[in-house]
């Protein structure tokens, strides 16, 4: 694996032009997993002129660390506790000899900008900008088994909760349940808060759990996913509670499955992201929706829940082959509830059999 | 409770000196719950010239969304989806006729800063400092009866994992039935990822939880806490698994306990932090411990885990009346595991009766 690692770091170099004379410090947790194999707690990166070190607070070989770090990559860990890595990287930037030092501005606080700057005064500032994220966009095969695997245990988790007896309990028990259960399966945990919406909660993207009751005659909408070596999919269903749903819970059911299914087949490599958004989008805005609608239809994942590329009406650039995104559009309609569909899928060429649908649960409309 | 988030707005604008033409952006979401009774997802407080604001960049009435909004205060949601209510508020300063806006430079990262600085071009910059974290931490009876309520509720749920069985079960397991044992008890979640650590683990401060299972003769270390309205208590004990403890752990433990107590008892309004981690500290020193030591025996809690207070060997400040802080020495022995003791006090006169004791589950060894 350490050559992924020792690639990937090459790929940024070259993209950021460093040349032989600057360097380039990463800061944001996942960007330095996605270099460095693990991102012990405050490690920074260095990709340095002469050597790329990482930097830490604390000894690296925590075994519950999440991550396995490159054994390639030579760690410098802080001799005094309470220390900031990231001053520490920049001021080893400066004895490697570089003369500029770009930075994560998205990432660093104003405070810790002041410190590595004051460190290394010689050094020129720069800002390293999102160039980590966009590296981070195309997941290699590796990136998406590790996906993959994530999406089969969602699955299995979901479907076990949708075996039990889902009346009377709480919003906030049915998530802990399905979290339970995603480590039961092997996931390193829930892949972002686990969301269950009852009755008048349902369909809102990111509800969190509260004690409201699952009842008779309820929209029930659950999103969920599980991180596995880090990497993180997503899958939300709605169902209905009870022996039939009715006829207005059948017709924005359908109406969200259309939109949903739309956004699905516009995922070709070359699609613009806008394109994918305005697939879903137009299905909901046509039948009367377009107020309240989130502002995303979906988005990338990978060792991020939410990240590269947005799905959004606003959004610039275009799809490639190997993009994980979820397509999860939804509608909400206050005090009634709602319904969100939501997978994780993967770019692919027609000729590979377009999309992959990582999320198999069915997307009937259960009543439960 | 309108009052008690005006009052601190008010003595959060004394601090600052803001005078009559300086505006304030909180933007670190503790500090905006402190001062507006919930932090909807990256609202921001501006304190301004003429009226203090909550901008958000959606409906803060969502019901799950942590806290309640002061109903005083005029809330400001952005127009379209995706903008940085920091901006939005850095304008609405500029249109309020302020001269001057501090922001939380610790906080706020170099890119939004400078968005915030562009659209406001005439506002002198300031850097508001840690000014919001210094108010929260001598706390009202209100407060500290949250963080009761919260200790009970993380007493209660380790009460109860004490009389499961636990031979065989992994760290993992352990954590997910303490954290759902505390939602069932009442908490709004955990108060931070919980932490069981078994065997060779044990003893190592903010361990997460691994597939170690938990075997006769292991010491077993759990750390947890409760979220209450907001505030986040904090326990810490060390078992031992099955009849009767070996000498080695018997002395660990005893000498944990002791440095354990010696903290708790300087615990006194006028201590200096740096005291009562010596105190905690020195015991475990003269033992021959002294390497390997966590950096700290003890910090502030309140609407974040881990705050002001810091009870370190570098610690400036001393503590006050009404300050809650945890006391948690430990040491850890690779390869063999070791002991953390952890409780949430709150530093109270003599005259009162000494330190509060809010997390009251035994001390002694017991043997499981």
């Amino acid at each position: 694996m350490s050559e992924v690692y020792a690639a990937r770091r090459t790929r940024l170099r070259e993209r950021c032009n460093t040349g032989g004379s600057a360097a380039a410090l990463v800061s944001r947790p996942a960007n330095v997993r996605y270099l460095a194999g693990a991102a012990p707690r405050d490690a920074v990166l260095l990709l340095g002129r002469t050597e790329d070190l990482l930097v830490c607070a604390g000894p690296p070989g925590d075994p519950s660390a999440p991550g396995r770090l490159d054994e390639a990559l030579r760690v410098q860990v802080l001799p005094s506790p309470g220390g900031d890595p990231a001053v520490a990287a920049a001021g080893l930037a400066a004895a490697q000899g570089a003369d500029s030092l770009a930075v994560e501005e998205h990432h660093l606080t104003v405070a810790r900008h002041r410190a590595v700057r004051a460190v290394a005064p010689r050094l020129r500032p720069a800002d390293l900008g999102c160039a980590v994220e966009q590296l981070r966009v195309v997941k290699d095969e590796e990136e998406i088994s590790c996906l993959r695997i994530g999406a089969e245990i969602a699955d299995q988790a979901l479907g076990e909760l949708l075996e039990s007896i889902l009346v009377g309990r709480t919003e906030r028990h049915l998530a802990l349940e399905l979290e339970r259960r995603l480590v039961d399966h092997g996931a390193d945990g829930p892949a972002f808060p686990t969301s269950v919406a009852a009755g008048p909660h349902a369909g809102r993207r990111g509800h969190r759990p509260t004690d409201r009751r699952v009842e008779e005659g309820d929209f029930l909408s659950v999103c969920l996913g599980a991180a596995y070596r880090g990497y993180r999919c997503e899958i939300g269903r709605t169902f209905v509670i009870g022996t039939s749903p009715a006829d207005w819970q059948i017709e924005l059911y359908d109406l969200v499955f259309a939109a949903q299914r739309a956004g699905r087949e516009s995922l070709v490599p070359g699609a613009s992201c806008r394109d994918v958004d305005r697939a879903a989008r137009q299905v909901l805005d046509s039948a009367g929706y377009a107020e309240g609608l989130p502002a995303t239809m979906g988005h990338g994942v990978g060792l991020e829940n939410d990240e590269d590329p947005q799905l959004t009406p606003a959004a610039m650039g275009k799809l490639d082959a190997c993009v994980p995104v979820t397509v999860e559009p939804g509608v909400h309609l206050p005090g009634r509830g709602g319904v969100r569909i939501d997978d994780t899928l993967v770019v692919r060429p027609e000729a590979d059999g377009g999309p992959e649908l990582l999320t198999i649960t069915t997307k009937e409309l259960l009543a439960l």
